[in-house]
């Protein structure tokens, strides 16, 4: 790692603790040698670390008593929202650590590409063809439902996945994170009950949490949801709502099967139950599988899903296919809450790349490179004694065991303060009982440093 | 109005009637010869406009026996949440009108500048330097707080305004709206209350609404919100926050006087009132004008923006300044609701324009050429006998008295027959004291249709 990178991992770990209130303010900070001793720094690195914080305002410097947190009055955050949880499986824990990671630090945690992964041509080209589009494009807020131009381009995309509906059915939104947030607005009040899978994607859960919504999971299978499990949920606990992917089930990387898919749409029906499928990973598939939306011909069932892991995740456009009425009033409080949706630019810097004939061509190569990648990660992981719970058609999770019940919290706490950013299993799980399994980004695991601090990780005295 | 701006008109009329449920499922629309006279069109255009819906799924056609709004369990809307309000002066009818409005339609009610008045060689130039970023920009999601240029350029801006803060203390976020959005996600419970000015901001109202909010309004004078009636608000309804904008106040375009300012602080800090001070029209003021997060150095004011009213409304970029824990809380909450704030290629494309030497000269000029169309239009609406309620230091609105008691809402449903989008003041009143009062954009009047329409209006049979 270099110097920087250490300096913003020290960075990034006091933060850390502020937020989770492991540091309350006007505490003093960990001592230098004791803290530059546990992340295996310098001392000099945990002094910058320390007044790069104080500049920022995260920390108070008393000249001659040293570093403290931040005096300040406690809001209400999200943490108080739902039960406590260990910051280190915390669902946001990962999220704040991907994100906000120095980008050189390897994060096979991660639940993206790596940029030169991504069709950078068609995306050049389209910058290109927007410094030359009409005025209005760059300069004004554009149609409730988003361009008319990308909502056709979907509508053309979900016809090949035998789901037939017009461009209107279709809502252009600020990303599909806030697609979902957007239905959570429309559908669950507070305390309403929404299933989720378990394990499932973990920022469904901030998110519905974000809606003070209980949440109850699901346990997943490797064809789907648990068939009769999901029935009898649905049945205890009246829930407004089930969010889940299909097409290839974000964390296992499972797939559907047409009889659960049946089954599900019909428990769903005798309790009134409202759908999201997720299909973010859809172009990822080798051939596509059933879609919960197809089969229900979005009556109950509401499509959502994004750009971000096939074309870009800086160029933020999410989408929603429903039931008219409801875009209708998904349209009211996306006008109520952001004033608008997607920004038109980026859905012409979206349809722009996606109708470039080399993009279709890049997807397809980008499948078989994943292919190879699967294989590799799964080779050097096996070697390490950390086992696929299965090996997926498609995209770019791995979905692990590790060996001789090691705690993935733990392993992830110790990659991380080598710089290293992991998926420990219980951030994907509602029921807290994936502490034993992590989830890999197979895409993400090429630096040379993850396999030898992962091995190191998993020797961790608390792992 | 051509042809199709005519379709379009009686498609946003149906459409409305559905929304507002003044059409409820099932229900025949009204017959074609009947609304063709009543919007004098052309029968054929009501027939083109019937038809087009129900491609659109909106309608449905019987063969031999007319068209019938489409039939679908209705959801739970955004109407219900408040009290249900004519849709004519619902808040959100002049944002869905404005925004959806054919554009060739003038829309002297909706609330930016006409693409022509925009910088637009700052913004090619911006696109044509994204083309040429790196590949990152183009595809990564980038950190929680947003690019690190574009909050050292707000940081500075606000330095200038007398608000010493780092960049740290800045978070970007998808729209100005979205900023406020996330705020009251942190502060505002279902039932709290939240004081705003009357008027204000039409979609002040219908964020607030959105989080179920009770909306008290403190009446607005010409140096901004009464001090004495906003004490006794305070101090009687206990609220949670308080939004305003205080540069050039929308509606009205009055300027916060020091004295005033000073009063409201010591109010909201004797009954612990959060504030969220708006300033997005600050760029068109002449001189600096008083703010409340300058003096009060941002401890219980939080200061949002964004770039729609100067640079972009396409390109989407909010941004919130606030005390640092709220912003640490923040970044969880939109990291849990739309995963990441900003899109960095939008934020890349704001640094790049805002920061181009021409940025600057554009806007001193469009203070200049607003200034001039605010004397033209005030001139010209004075002929119809409609008089600004005072004469604003800057930006594009005048808040207006009608003659003769005319009910703006019937005037603005007579202009939108014609094609022409106004902005009635009840939309803007949480009182609804301001029937008589309408709000003009004087950067959108320059259409020889307007001034016609509106005289025409004004002698509507219910105005």
């Amino acid at each position: 790692m270099t110097e920087g990178g250490r300096t913003a991992a020290v960075m990034a770990a006091i933060r850390g603790r502020i937020a989770a209130r492991g540091l309350e303010a006007g505490e003093r900070l960990p001592s230098i040698r004791g803290l530059a001793a546990a992340m295996g720094v310098s001392p000099s690195t945990v002094v910058e670390a320390y007044e790069r914080l104080a500049a920022d305002g995260a920390v108070r410097s008393r000249p001659g008593s040293g570093f403290y947190a931040a005096a300040a009055a406690p809001p209400p955050t999200l943490a108080e929202i739902g039960p406590r949880l260990d910051r280190a499986v915390d669902p946001l824990w990962v999220s704040r650590q991907s994100l906000d990671g120095e980008p050189e630090i390897p994060k096979p945690g991660c639940g993206w590409l790596p940029a030169e992964w991504m069709p950078l041509a068609p995306l050049r080209r389209a910058a290109r063809a927007l410094a030359k589009a009409e005025d209005a494009v760059l300069t004004d807020y554009g149609a409730t439902r988003g361009p008319l131009a990308l909502r056709r381009l979907l509508a053309r995309q979900f016809a090949e996945e035998g789901l037939g509906i017009g461009p209107d059915r279709i809502l252009l939104t600020g990303s599909g994170t806030q697609a979902i947030d957007l239905i959570c607005r429309l559908l669950v009040r507070p305390g309403d009950v929404v299933l989720v899978d378990d394990p499932c994607y973990f920022n469904f859960q901030a998110l519905l949490r974000a809606h003070r919504a209980e949440v109850v999971g699901v346990p997943y299978t490797e064809a789907g949801p648990d068939p009769e499990r999901f029935a009898q949920a649905a049945a205890a606990h009246r829930p407004r709502l089930y969010v889940t992917n299909s097409a290839l089930h974000n964390p296992t990387g499972a797939t559907l099967s047409p009889r659960i898919a049946h089954r599900i749409l019909n428990a769903a029906a005798a309790h009134d139950v409202g759908i999201v499928e997720d299909d973010i990973f859809a172009p990822f598939e080798p051939e596509p599988s059933p879609r919960l939306a197809a089969l229900d011909g979005l009556e109950r069932v509401i499509r959502i899903g994004s750009f971000s892991k096939t074309l870009s995740a800086s160029i933020r456009c999410g989408y929603v296919a429903a039931r008219p009425e409801w875009i209708e009033a998904l349209i009211d409080l996306q006008v109520a809450t952001s004033f608008g949706g997607v920004s038109p630019v980026a859905a012409e810097l979206v349809a722009g790349a996606v109708g470039d004939g080399a993009y279709r061509k890049h997807v397809e190569a980008l499948r078989r490179r994943l292919a190879r990648a699967r294989r590799e990660a799964a080779g050097r992981l096996a070697d390490l004694g950390i086992r696929p719970w299965l090996m997926p058609r498609g995209g770019f999770y791995l979905w692990c065991s590790l060996p001789d019940e090691r705690d993935a919290a733990a392993v992830a706490r110790a990659a991380l303060r080598e710089g290293v950013v992991l998926a420990p299993g219980d951030v994907f799980s509602v029921s807290r009982t994936a502490s034993q399994r992590m989830r890999f980004n197979v895409a993400q695991m090429g630096d040379a440093r993850v396999m030898p601090v992962l091995k190191r990780a998993l020797q961790a005295p608390d792992a």
